[in-house]
């Protein structure tokens, strides 16, 4: 068993309108101190496999086709045993 | 500077409708090898203070008060230099 730990982000220079709104928010309420912020996406995911090979064979599948949209965004993923 | 990498994901027995959503098209498109998911948001926040001290105050106050919901939701950060 492997867990996948994966991150969806957006790609550079994609509007990310959540972002905008937190630091609008941030900057009302006196946080100063916070220069900027970026915002994703994060899934861990167990997968039932017998080596890292192919649990790192099933993240991909699963990152392209159903957790991110490669038009806008990018993902990175870590596996590590569970 | 300081990156605070911030992790919120919602409390053990909440309801997470969009782990459900994802775990029924991942069955329906074959994915079998996938026994769990959970879903989180990630933010990256830059905090421009002097010590790692600071920056972990800044983060802590930034997620109570706005990035999470306690309610429903916990958080939990790490803090690098940037």
């Amino acid at each position: 068993m492997f867990l996948a730990k994966v991150y969806i982000y957006y790609k550079t220079g994609v509007l990310d309108p959540q972002s905008s709104a937190i630091k609008t928010t941030i900057a009302d309420c006196g946080f100063d101190k916070v220069s900027d912020i970026e915002t994703g996406k994060f899934y861990n995911v167990k997968i039932d496999v017998a080596d890292k090979a192919s649990a790192e064979k099933v993240a991909t599948e699963l990152c392209e086709k159903i957790l991110s949209n490669p038009v806008i965004e990018d993902y990175k993923f870590e596996i590590m045993e569970a």
